[in-house]
This record gives structure tokens, sequence and C-alpha cells, in this order.
């Protein structure tokens, strides 16, 4: 049994859910505990909604609050790590919000804020498919496309922390506009909103599809996972064109970061590929060893889904907490 | 006066011209020698030709042969450095050729071979724009468009050696042939070669440009730096706007660069960097500022052409050989 102060909480603050996860110093899963990211409420609102689904994990994993070493947060957007301060969010529409503070002071445990897609990366690396490699590139694929460089077995943050911006490549000069502002970026080509919003047209446009049909049934207002993954059971044609297009994109966008920065391998994170595993991945590396300059397949990189899914977030905030604090 | 073994000499093996450089410890050039590149020789022929154009440096620097220290090549392509081996120069027309050990045979002398573009990136950084920084990003203009990371003050390799090739990063999903046999990468799009093949595209379309005449004159077989230059001081306005085009490209790859790897500064070298300067980087610098996620000119990134011209791969050469021989 573990001692005192020997249990770690993870939180991933994403656009769409917001997840606790209570474990053991053996990254034993504990408890956990899943709500939607509430949207209407100010940035206090949403703060008091994380306190309370850490109450709830810990509740479920049993676990006293006085007995939790560190509470650690990924969220979405430019983080002040060391002030544990999130510096911009627009998925959230946070800006300067000291989340550290604020949630210290009503859990009072401490509690650490980085990336999400930095602690989700991280998450890979100790404990997923990343467990092993030095130099890692991870893409994560959801509401948005994050990314995140390993170099050296550590996270590579650049020169002013802002390293990673995978998502906001360029693939298309002049392509479809992205939230960024600029156009064609792979966010805009290849993320589960830029997926959903080519459905969506599909369908205007009077193709057949049973999305619209599966997010009713789900009570779902976006395009997720699981509504994705659902549709291509049913093997919805609109949606299996829009995944392909996406996954095609996607392959030139890993080709291009294989051909920067060559690393060991990539790794395809974020909820899809938690879900579908090699059917997301697969034509995705596909299309990437058609564009890496130095060989293919036999260039030694691999380019692999995510083990983790949805808890490489919370666990990944957990293992970086630890390394931090020394714990 | 320098003492015995005390002299160093770069040479820089391009696809077009052949340069050598006699240096002191100090990098003052005392004897520089330039000449086509041999492109109808076998590799035994060229190399032939690289000892006759160093011992041609030699005499017009006043130094003999037993005094140099060490003869450092930059070579385009894939380089064994280890074993100083030429693996791949698709420009060269060589695969796997011994070209340290061969030279060293004929000038007796100690020969280290690496990759043109990490050591003109090392000349910058030592001896150029880049002094001072420790992560940088160079973006070099010629023939190709190659690439060489910077990070922490050393060289980032990759996990294979393979890391740098920025030139093949698509930009334009179905863009035009590259050489490499893919689609809409940088190079196909902003080189010196595609936008000869754009200005020769305009003007056989029946738009008039002085740029062939300009090749005429000169003796130039293709639109080099030189031609470039003349061609805009003529304002030519194919070559205005050819180049143009080509500099919005090199733009949104900085911005690309910057977005993934964060670094201090981006240095935007080659051929007509070094010539144009700021009349060619300016305008990749105002679109690369448009494209970055952070900020723009206050992200603190700075876009700045290369100092050395084609002096930074031969002094590079030697900068990089003193740093691994520790002289």
């Amino acid at each position: 049994m573990a001692r005192r102060k020997d249990y770690f909480v993870g939180i991933d603050l994403g656009g769409t859910s917001l997840r606790a996860m209570v474990v053991d110093p053996g990254y034993r899963i504990l408890g956990s505990e899943k709500v939607p990211t509430p949207t209407r409420e100010k940035a206090r609102g949403t703060i008091v909604k994380i306190g309370d689904v850490v109450e709830e994990a810990l509740r479920s994993a049993g676990v006293r609050r006085a007995d939790v070493a560190v509470v650690s947060v990924g969220a979405p957007g430019a983080i002040d790590v060391r002030r544990a301060i999130v510096k911009q969010a627009p998925n959230l529409g946070w800006a300067n919000v000291r989340l550290g503070a604020e949630l210290r002071r009503r859990l009072l445990v401490p509690v650490l804020v980085d990336n999400d897609v930095n602690v989700g990366m991280m998450g890979e690396h100790a404990l997923g498919a990343g467990r092993g490699a030095k130099n890692l590139v991870g893409i994560f694929v959801g509401t948005g496309i994050g990314g995140a460089i390993l170099i050296s077995g550590r996270l590579f943050e650049g020169a002013s922390g802002g390293a990673g911006e995978i998502g906001h490549t360029v693939l298309m000069v002049n392509g479809p506009l992205c939230r960024c502002g600029h156009r064609g970026c792979a966010e805009a080509l290849a993320s589960r909103t830029a997926m959903e919003r080519d459905v969506r047209a599909a369908i205007q446009s009077g193709r057949k599809s049973v999305v619209l049909k599966i997010m009713k049934k789900k009570h779902h207002t976006r395009m997720t996972s699981s509504v994705i993954q659902a549709a291509l059971k049913k093997k919805d044609k609109v949606m299996q064109e829009v995944l392909r297009r996406a996954q095609f994109y996607l392959g030139i966008l890993a080709a291009n970061a294989v051909n920067l920065l060559d690393p060991e391998r990539v790794i395809i994170g974020g909820g899809i590929a938690g879900r579908l595993k090699e059917e997301f991945v697969g034509p995705i590396r596909e299309t990437a060893y058609q564009y890496l300059l130095h060989a293919g397949p036999d260039s030694g990189v691999k380019i692999l889904p995510g083990k983790l899914g949805d808890d490489a977030g919370p666990l990944g905030a957990i293992v970086l907490a630890r390394q931090r604090l020394g714990l």
C-alpha cells in the first residue's frame, strides 16, 4: 500500500471534456471522472468545476485529499509553466487565468499546469507508444492539431517556450481558413473540426450521410471521435472520404516533420487515434512514407498511434509533475 | 605569424561551383580559388580537380601544403561524416564516394567531409548572422533549398543524421513536381531552379524579359544569382514577379519552421541571399511574420540574411573541422 502523500491527480482540461484521474506511484489508475468542459462559464466557474471533478475522482478512488502529493493539469493553449498561469487558451476563451493558484486555494494541494499536448507527449513517452525512444514528434489530432517534440528524452520547448505548433504548418497555400486567421494550416485541413466542416458541406451539397443522425442519437452537438467511429462502422461513404482526405494531409504533415527533424518515432495521438488506432494511422503512415526524402519504411522512422488514447493527458501531466518535483 | 600546421583549408563543393579557401587561425582569408564544378567528370576526375583547386588556393595564399592542419569539405547530399564518405549526392551524380580518403591520398593532409548546408550553418553561427544565438534555423536557397538546425549551440542531426531537409517541406499539396519525386516541396516552389523554370515558362508564354539575354551575355547556362541581380537592376517585370512569389513561399516555409521550433533566429543563406541581402529577405520576413502563430515581430524571432554569402560554406567547414579536432 502506498504511503501518505503518495497519490497523484492528473487533469486533462480539453476543449470538449474535462477529465481527472487518480493514480498510485506505479501509475495504476484508481479512479477517474469525466464531464463536458463548461462552455458558458467564466474561468472561475470552470475552476470550481475542476475542483468538483477532482473531489469526485478521489471519492471513486477511495483516496483522501490529504494523501495527494500534487495535482497536475494539462490545459490547451499557451501556458506560463513557472507561474501556473494559462496565458492564452482560445478554446476555453481564457486569457491570463491563474489556474494553478486558484485551484490550489480550493483543493489545498500543490497544483502544476502545463500545455495539454506537452503532457500528452510525456504520457506516451513514459508509459505508451514512445517508451524507450529519445527523439519523438507527437501529432495530437482533436478539436485542433497539437504537436510536441522530444529531443534527447526531454520536451523541446524552443527559445521562448512556443515550440511544437505543428498544427499551424501551412500545407496548402491559400487553402481553407484556419481559426488562427491564416489559410491552409494542417489544423484547417485535418483536425476533427475540419472533418466536421467537410462532412457538413458534403451533406449540404446533397450527399447522403448518417453522421448527423448519429450525432443526434448520441446527443452530441459536435462530430466527436465516437461519432466518427460509429459512422465508419456503418460504412458511411462521406465519412470515409473525409477521413481519407484528412489522413492524406496528416501523412504529409508527418513527412514534413520527419524530413526536418529525423525522429525515431512519430506518435499520432488524441481521441480519434485512440479509438481507431491502426485504422486511423495506417493510411497516414502510408502517405508519410511516400513523402519521406530518405527511404521510406527503411528510413527506420516508426509512425504509431498513441497507446494511451485519452489517458495520455492526465497520465502525462502526472509524469511531468513528478519529474519537475522529483517525486 | 601563425606557426606550422596552423593553416586551414575549407572547400565548398557545390552543384554549380567549387571553391577552396585558405585561412589563418583567426579566419583571415589568405587565398581562395573558385572554378565551375566539373559536370561531365566521374567522381575521381572531380576529386583530382578539387586537389588542383586546393593547390591553387594555397599558392595564392603563399601557404605550403605541409603547413595545413586540415582540409574540410562541405558537400551536397547525405554524408557519412565519420568515414568521410559522400553517400548520396544527386546534384553531383555521386553515390558512396570515399571523398575523404581519396582527397587525403592526393594532398597528404587530413580531410574531413560534412554536409554543405550544415557547414554553411556553422559558418553563419560562428562568424556571421547567427553569432551568439543558441537556437537557429538555417534556410539555404540555391540550386535546391537546404536546411540546418542548431539547438543549444550544436548542430541537430536527428536520430539517423538526416535532420534539416527543410527544402522538402510540402507547402502546396499537388503543387509542382520536385526533383525528389514529390509535389509541392518548398524546393520546387522557391529554389533558384524553380525560379528559373518559372521565368522560362513566362518567356515561352510570350512575356518579355531580359533574363535570357543577360544569361547569354554572362555565358551562364543557368539563372545564377548574379543573373537574377542583373535582371532586377534592369527592373525586369518577370524576374520581379517570380522572385516575389518565391519570397512568399519562403516566408511561409520560415513561419512553418518557427511555429514548430521557436528558434531565436532564422538565417536565410545561400548565393541569392548573399547578393541581394535585405532586398531578398525583407519580403520573406514580412510574409513569415504574418504566418507566425505567436505574435509577429513581437515574437522575438529574427529573420536575417546570412552575412557570409558564399563564404559561409568554406569558412563553416573549417569551423566544424576545428571543433571536431579540437584545433
